[in-house]
């Protein structure tokens, strides 16, 4: 069995939203920015949202100064000179701490996510101590904007992204947390390489590889939270769990 | 201080390769390669190649007949239904191992890189019992295939990806294992969002995205081994290490 051959693949950042509030409509206000630069949705698009807008219209955001810091956060807020409130906010966040070492505080978070502070962030959030959580089900906010912008008539793959870190490896690459429409892995389990023998690398983590794809339109400074990737023949999906799929089991994972 | 908006990226994949064998000049076949495709190389491109056939043209290839299993690569091979032949490469490519439980073995290579089977790979080889093992030193391979075209007058950047697992998500994606012309990671270290705050994601690992972007043209059985992004502004290096430089030293490392 031979996949076809992709075609070319064209990826755009989307660029020009205003400073995203709660309760805004993120869908149609993504459509109006890509108006604005000649653009618009076309079905089988995969369109990537970066995490800290979904938050943000989501309501997925606290004030610090309406936190109050349990004892354990305040100590180890001052041994590594963080702000305690905030080091509240990500263990509330955390529903298992993975790593607490060297100033570094690796977190599990309820969705199943393993990323530094539960992905508790104060960068690219007005106010002086304002900061954003993971949104409470990315899969769930990736299907809200897919529904939007099916009623439009357009069928896309929509992938909510966020920036973590990995063992083993410097750097941050950009990740799935949340994923509609696109199945989250591409199964290659039972085909076989041109030889007719089985292949080693049986399942792609595609939404994580379309994530990083649109990482390298977006940058981290340019207001560019969106990204539209088009080409792509990706296996349709409609069905959760999304990316809650990439979540590895515990009794599954060497690496806990 | 903010990045100009990246334009758009264009992402397609170089079919059409012979069977690679050691010795062959890869950089002059991927060029006829890509001439047939009516497109050719341009400055600025980001060329994406397989570990898999950099290996086959370096002749980093062993036929398993003239390998004498250890009495541990025996053991181990008779309880997880392996070839103990192959489990006894696997271990002559290890410099650690990392996890062997479950059947899995996973290893840190020479080079640094943790991986399953220390790069070991029997798919998409000719011959009854033949593997691959990595290039041994993917960097310099980036490098030949560089200087190898600046020769015709285009000035590329080079990543040699393979396909890796990572520990807590699903699924593996492509990670550059060798990479020359480019910074390997994009560092956002002191730079601040648009409130003036620090970011909390310093530093990308962009040659990592650039091999899983390649991936999605690539596929794993449709013989595509070679792919090529165009208009990624990328910042220019040419010095070594390269890939080498997403290696997490052992003492940053919080999960040996």
């Amino acid at each position: 069995m031979t996949m076809p051959r992709q075609g070319d693949l064209r990826v755009f950042g989307v660029s020009g939203l205003p400073e995203i509030t709660p309760g805004d409509d993120l869908a149609a206000l993504i459509l109006t920015a890509l108006g604005r630069q000649h653009e618009r949705l076309t079905s089988r698009d995969v369109v990537v949202v970066t995490q800290k807008i979904v938050s943000k219209a989501e309501g997925q955001v606290i004030d610090l100064a309406t936190v109050t810091p349990s004892s354990f956060a305040q100590h180890y807020a001052a041994a590594h000179d963080k702000d305690p409130r905030q080091i509240e906010v990500v263990l509330r966040e955390a529903a298992r701490i993975v790593r607490m070492d060297r100033g570094v505080l690796i977190c599990q978070t309820r969705h199943g996510l393993i990323c530094a502070n539960a992905g508790v962030d104060r960068s690219n959030v007005p106010g002086e101590a304002t900061v954003t959580l993971l949104p409470r089900d990315p899969d769930a906010s990736a299907r809200r904007l897919r529904a939007a912008w099916a009623a439009t008539g357009v069928e896309v793959a929509v992938i909510i992204s966020d920036t973590f870190g990995r063992p083993w490896r410097r750097g941050q690459t950009n990740v799935a947390i949340g994923a509609t429409g696109i199945a989250p892995l591409h199964d290659y389990h039972g085909q076989t390489d041109a030889q007719g023998r089985p292949l080693r690398a049986t399942s792609l983590a595609i939404i994580d590889e379309l994530a990083a794809t649109a990482e390298l339109v977006m940058g981290k400074v340019a207001q560019v939270p969106v990204a539209v990737i088009r080409g792509y023949d990706y296996p349709h999906a409609e069905a959760a769990p999304g990316a809650a799929a990439l979540v590895r089991e515990a009794e599954q994972d060497l690496f806990r």
